[in-house]
């Protein structure tokens, strides 16, 4: 179980990293430039989330999270120049990220005390905060703000997973239920351009 | 005293969340983006003071605030789509929640020992990030810096409280002229549209 | 040698902080705005850096810093309003406030036992981080992104740097010849307009 747990968290930081690329590629930014925002996109969200449990930042705790954003920030780099990606390619990846740093950071949360609530806003902010400072970055508004259903998404994952750990059910099996919920809805909301309404003060 | 400061926290975060709510309000933002902007308004102020200080975020210590931040940011929702409400409404609670926010982190500072200038700025930090994030979410210039004494209206009145203790006054008693003289300037500013200079370099 | 590390420390966050006021200058912003922006842009690397390694920030731990930050910062704004200056002539001590960032951010995180290689991504966090707040915050592209060699020529120098301790040289000569090789770059940089390769995705 943890050895899958860490597998997991390793595939979505080189996901997130090449959404970063991606991004940044629309930007006249060097190479450097795209490096960083594929760090800041992968990195990102579980560093906020450690900096606000206290907790030492995970990259730091064991680089291999590091080599493995820049090495698939680079892959998607050469990818990009040699083979025109459909756009869509990526969506399904960037998805399975969400849900899996998600209830990852909830996780984290609720092991070491923090009230449930609070925990699965930490879950949000994990997988949510990284893509949130690659459009500050890229100077956009931030696409969780804008798009079909991301952050809701992720939050209803959570919710789900806390209310399922207080029914008495298994972490392991609670996990997956609230990754597919995660990754159901927003692949939905992909498909069917669910959103949720605007609000636009009079 | 200890419990009227805390009633007067809570309340400053919950105005918060509303000003983030209306500033929000004016964006193509889905609701979820509104309860992530009112949340960041509410809440970023204090917890940047608490990383730099190095102190539990005190929304993870006491949810309530977490609580209040999104009761108040859902009502504030439902408010505006209600009534047309006038813009200067939010001006009075936004000031006072300035003046609290402000010296609440400068005593905080102080109490852990921080050099009387550095809390100075803390207080200033707790006050003002909120917005400044709240801004730059929404992608704008940040309203501290072009709009009527902000900034400096906190800073005054923390430097005031500062002198006060360093005279011997007794804390509660600086605390309330410090308060008094944050909300006054920014109310006064606001009535005669009081600026500092411009600064533009040549 | 400590006490030269500690007066470097200290220019360089000057100099940092009257970069803040010239680009502060461009905009729209008040005073309060631009003693903002000098701090953000001064103490923002090292901040960033601190909260990383969970140590105590360096100008809480000693507000020497601070005051030589607003101090530089309002030296800035007399100079700028009494002579008109010419834009290249901060480029060189930016420039070697960059070097100086760099190679001690590096320094601090490998005493603190960080992986090399994340250690060399902290220095440029150090070096780095400062003006990426500061055009955040005046609502830009980071120049660190679109203009000549910019965070490469910082990371080209912590990579020396920790190639050399690594081969044990001396470390107080491994900083040296890193710096010049981080000034250096940029200085060449600038004056023939050497960029990477801009990246965009087709």
């Amino acid at each position: 179980m943890e050895e899958l747990l860490y597998a997991i968290g390793i595939s979505a930081v080189a996901v997130s990293a090449m959404t970063g690329v991606l991004e940044a590629g629309r930007k006249p930014i060097d190479l450097f430039g795209v490096v960083l925002v594929a760090l800041t996109s992968a990195l990102g969200g579980g560093t906020v989330r450690d900096l606000l449990l206290d907790r030492r930042v995970f990259w730091l705790e064991d680089p291999t999270y590091l080599f493995a954003a820049i090495g698939a920030g680079l892959a998607a780099v050469a990818l990009v120049r040699m083979v025109r990606l459909p756009k869509n390619l990526f969506l399904i990846p960037d998805a399975l990220g969400l849900a899996l740093f998600t209830v990852l950071g909830t996780h984290i949360a609720l092991m070491l005390d923090v009230h449930w609530f609070a925990a699965t806003l930490l879950g949000v902010v994990t997988g949510v905060v990284g893509g949130v400072l690659r459009d500050m970055l890229c100077n956009e508004v931030p696409l969780v703000f804008s798009g079909e259903l991301y952050g809701t998404a992720a939050w209803s994952g959570t919710l789900v997973y806390a209310a399922l750990l207080g029914a008495g059910v298994a972490d392991s099996g609670a996990a997956l239920v609230a990754m597919t919920v995660v990754f159901g809805l927003r692949m939905a909301a992909v498909q069917w351009r669910i959103t949720l309404p605007t609000f636009v003060a009079r």
